[in-house]
């Protein structure tokens, strides 16, 4: 693609209402634009990368056996009453009216209409287990929402729900969901630690929130260094391997704030293993059993008629959010650089532009062709400004592959650079070749 | 994909709550579920159609150099004063106080929205045309929702909007989106009719409606059938090719009820050349100038300094009403065929099933191996219902291709059925090479 067919709109300076870096590099970019308070427009780049996100989060559930589906945003107030939830959920609930004086709300969360869908489908106990999600926006009226799309007011979910018998199947439910997070943020270059954590508001006794590490997150971090060293690659979906995983992770103190515990943290932790800094909640999942399953009676009949409440969990992934938390982790010393599977493209050519001298232009042209045959998705800088501001520009955008093409030079390989290394004269089929590699090995 | 393992709750019996045939088959075979009036949930199956239909807008959309964005579902009530519409738009109009006392709506359309984001980011003249187009849930708060996804609240559109320098450039931009909406039907193997239309609360005064027929239509209509002769494939980008379509259609009578006059009907159409029947509309397309331009002030510098308003289109296409607009077209006599380029699977397996012989099973597995192998995308029916029954609930799920395997035979040859055709034997090989072909000859 060429940079002057799209709809691009670059800001010339950071934009001095957005106070952390991602927010500043997401309207300095152009990736999205603020329509109201806490809610925002996702222009193309931002799209394209959101998207990318979404679609690893959906690969990695259905490798789980999730099934998709797609709840509605509006939902009836109706079902949040038997679930003892609509008074307690508070302000940040979007309630609203219909011309028909129905009580409505904008859903924050799906638990309630995910039961009853399964309520009115799953009679018997042989159509277990279930495990659905969908993607879906979701509505939370915060008082101050803040840091772009960190903390925005509409912002993009995915929520999985499981659906079992036994609590022992469905601790290998959740389980199974633990691994596919675990696999998911890796997909995104981004380690994620598994932190045991408060339920909050969904309920339940057992949930961990998954965090990135990173100096502007909103939570602080106790952790124990060595749980970066579990290789998630040495598990898999079978109940025993899911077990060991779990008491792998278990073994290291990982905790947020909310519970950390000076003592338990110096005792448990040699003081050179001792990790301390900050971080981005990315996903949380919860196991509740018969929270919801019980006042909005899901309940399926065992053999001999005798019926009993499902057994359930819940699990989140905050997609915009991601976004956002990506920036935090992989934006330093005013370089952004992309993990390559959520680029917006996978490599952008540079040329520098002499007016009525095409020589350059027409180089870069081949070179598009060449690649974009090889299924390389290409960013053409192909504006008047000069090469020094282009990289700077292509610095913020963060496509970790480039071409820059400079004074003529008598030979057939290219300066390409990785964004934030030196550069190197390679010829087009190297590249081509190292760019399918790193697609492939992730 | 094996049937018994998808979350796929079939019905017994026609919803007598249903009233036209898309809304009864859309229930019964669990595509979607009501969740309240005139809102759905997609459950997988539906979801799966309705994302096949999405991409192909997509595609279409794409190819003309439209570009993707995304713009929320809650919208600030300001900008909608700055319009006018915000008074006139009705009680159809969600309108929202969130928890600061604010005015907000949940987007009907997003005319306001999107010059909002033009205004803000376009400035000369240099950078138009701009196509911008986005994929994104409506509401609408209808007082009488009914026929199921058909006129639904909660919705899900495509809405385009081209913003061009003159008349005569935004006239362009009108056809290109005409000819891309004939290709998208045409994929979807509707022929949809374009229509002159009126143009209600989103103004200007060129508009065309596209409609497909169906008997249980809502709009009534009267053509002339040579209009259905034009062939979509003679016309391509180029601004000559697309003032020719939009003459050989010209050339055709073809209205609604609201623009049907029965002396210029039969003056205009020979009697055997008349055509009156119903028909849904699935798109509608507007010309509207600077309607929005004006009182929004989205201007851009032309050369010499001055300011003018930009020209606007808008183009919409109802993805969630085409599924149920789908079945109105394709389902007869208690035979439904999807399309295959939005068919939830290319074929289906359906196994005669003994108790304690695998043999088919087996050999299901087998043929299962081999279509999975060559891309094609498969749904097994492993239940142990007898093979009537498969047959019955399989001519509503509506797969077009079928390959049934009945009692044993001395024979390497499958046999092989499209859905409203007559069984015939062919091998495996015969078989992938049909649907590889149906598969790539859209």
């Amino acid at each position: 693609m060429y940079i002057s067919k799209l709809f691009f709109p670059i800001l010339r300076e950071n934009p001095t209402e957005a106070k952390i870096k991602s927010h500043q590099l997401m309207l300095r970019v152009g990736m999205v634009k603020q329509s109201s308070a806490g809610i925002y427009s996702w222009l193309p780049l931002g799209l394209k990368i959101m998207k990318k996100i979404e679609n690893i989060v959906r690969e990695e559930q259905n490798k789980i056996g999730a099934q998709e589906l797609l709840m509605p945003t509006i939902q009836s107030a109706e079902i949040w009453k038997e679930s003892g939830r609509y008074n307690d959920y508070g302000e940040e609930m979007l309630r609203i009216t219909d011309r028909q004086k129905r009580e409505m709300l904008y859903g924050p969360t799906n638990e309630e209409l995910i039961t009853e869908i399964f309520r009115s489908s799953i009679k018997s106990y042989k159509s277990l287990p279930q495990s659905l999600y969908h993607i879906q926006w979701k509505f939370r009226d915060e008082l101050r929402p803040r840091f772009g799309v960190m903390r925005g007011r509409e912002f993009l979910m995915k929520d999985a729900y499981t659906f079992d018998l036994t609590d022992k199947d469905a601790v290998n439910s959740y389980n199974k969901m633990y691994l596919a997070y675990l696999k998911t943020f890796k997909r995104m270059e981004l380690a994620a630690i598994p932190m045991a954590a408060d339920t909050g508001p969904i309920g339940g006794n057992l949930s961990h929130e998954f965090v990135i590490l990173a100096e502007t997150g909103e939570s602080k971090i106790f952790a124990d260094k060595r749980i970066f060293e579990i290789k998630t690659e040495d598990f898999n979906l079978d109940v025993d391997s899911l077990i060991k995983m779990r008491n792998d992770f278990d073994k290291y103190y990982a905790v947020t704030d909310d519970k950390y515990n000076k003592k338990d943290f110096e005792k448990k932790v040699l003081s050179s293993n001792q990790l301390v800094t900050k971080g981005i909640e990315v996903g949380h999942i919860f196991y509740f059993g018969d929270k919801y399953s019980k006042p909005l009676k899901a309940n399926v009949d065992l053999q001999g008629g005798k019926k009993v409440s499902v057994k359930m969990g819940s699990y989140g992934i905050g997609i915009s959010r991601l976004v956002g938390a990506l920036i935090e982790a992989k934006f330093n010393n005013n370089i952004m650089k992309w993990p390559i599977e959520v680029s917006p493209y996978d490599i952008a050519i540079l040329p520098m532009i002499n007016k009525n001298d095409f020589t350059n232009l027409e180089k870069t042209e081949k070179i598009y062709k060449e690649l974009t045959k090889n299924n390389i998705d290409v960013l053409v800088d192909d504006t008047e400004e000069n090469l020094s501001a282009k990289i700077k520009k292509f610095n913020l955008i963060g496509i970790p592959n480039q071409i820059i093409i400079g004074q003529r030079k008598e030979t057939d390989l290219l300066e390409y650079k990785e964004i934030d290394k030196k550069s190197q004269n390679l010829s087009i089929d190297k590249i081509i070749q190292k760019i399918k590699k790193e697609k492939n090995s992730i």
